[in-house]
């Protein structure tokens, strides 16, 4: 499988703020900070609203974060037109997350015509323990 | 398997606004409607910060609606003390959800003494068809 | 979600012996039990090769039976020129199978036109206590 | 994580024959190729009874395959000892399966005291495309 991106980070952070804005209602926390062949890495830098009791980072904001990593991922080897829809994730919770900022390198396992399919490996900046590990699928709609 | 509520609807309501603001940050959007014998329902009634483009409800909303439903059911069935995490979760998103408030029904399949895991259904209100349907297991603390 | 089942018991029962036989390649193991809008249940009799050390039903034997029920409860709602594929399966193994025959229940959760998502439901003959869930889906050809 | 394998691939091959001998009932078709830190790779080579119409390979043997990967990198780990029970298995089938022999890779995500998340990675012996990815988890007992 011969991946390569069609679109760079500048496009991609450009195109969450013109068409997702969703994404970052509350400020800037969402940001693309590599693409390359089959893959991409975003950070997360979490806001009061994610946390949780014991210092933590809240489970559904783990689960944005690799959705719209592997979101990123997709179309950054698709293109922005697709409109590519979650069709199922499964997390795995493996540790406490640190109460900073977070990355999430989502590497594509599959491309095909209908459906993709990704994984996710979430970490604290600087750390290489995973804090959650993710395989999602995307269904492709016909052009 | 005989499965006993040993917390009502308004205990739950009320643990939920004490020991878990953060759920209801923007207001009371998840509220328990019903507990029983092995399940819990909920009720989200979504903001505008967790719709999306298409006129739909966000992906992340959906498993968070999903989580904090099978946390409950949970807790109905084995007291507020006890410190249940969500260990994975899998979400099918199966149709579009429509732009209202939906209801959430989680059944308990297993309640082991250190895993518990059930089964999540989401649908708008009034309609019953399947908007998503999950599988989650949470991890039980020793006492 | 109006399902009904084009085919019955014994056109699937036949359709596995003269199209699926390696489903049954050591004696006749896996029958369709019953057929009925939206699902399908399907028997097990394991043989000696199905068993685990502890007196026990291996796990790969329990996905076999999910998955073949899951797509006999499919077949027999888009009927047998269909060539669906599972794409993804996800199993929670719940209880310690008993050494008898298993019944699983499918039951479908959404038949979209590409794709089909359903869920499996494994307990013993006679008992009603669940032995393992799962969730398919599977990705259905354009005619 | 600094995970030390305790065991070494004869070990392993051993112990698969002596303590599960129902793993290779049909002869040696699963074989511990090669153990390292945090991971274990199998080979896997399929006879007639796990081959299934168009040439490929069947799911229950990829589940199979994925499943006591995932068991023998465990084992590896934490010793002979330890009875390890899988209880969930979530599966991705990528791409249809060459007809010969497979390898698979675990590695492990998380090795608690409890609980231990690993995932799998399948391909053709000579081949980098993955035919299938799967994630499991395993509970651990108590000593």
């Amino acid at each position: 499988m011969q991946l390569k991106p069609v679109l760079a980070v500048d496009d991609l952070n450009r195109f969450l703020e013109t068409d997702f804005p969703e994404v970052n209602t509350d400020g800037k926390i969402f940001t693309v900070e590599a693409i390359g062949p089959g893959f991409a890495t975003m950070r997360f830098d979490p806001l009061q609203r994610h946390l949780r009791p014991g210092n933590t980072i809240s489970g559904p904001s783990l689960f944005a974060l690799a959705d719209v990593t592997a979101y990123v991922a997709l179309l950054a080897h698709i293109g922005p037109m697709a409109l590519a829809v979650t069709t199922s994730l499964n997390i795995n919770f493996l540790r406490k997350p640190p109460l900073g900022p977070l990355l999430c390198t989502c590497n594509i396992l599959k491309l095909g015509k209908r459906l993709a399919v990704l994984d996710a490996s979430i970490s604290g900046v600087g750390s290489d323990e995973l804090v959650a590990h993710a395989t999602a699928t995307y269904s492709i709609p016909p052009k």
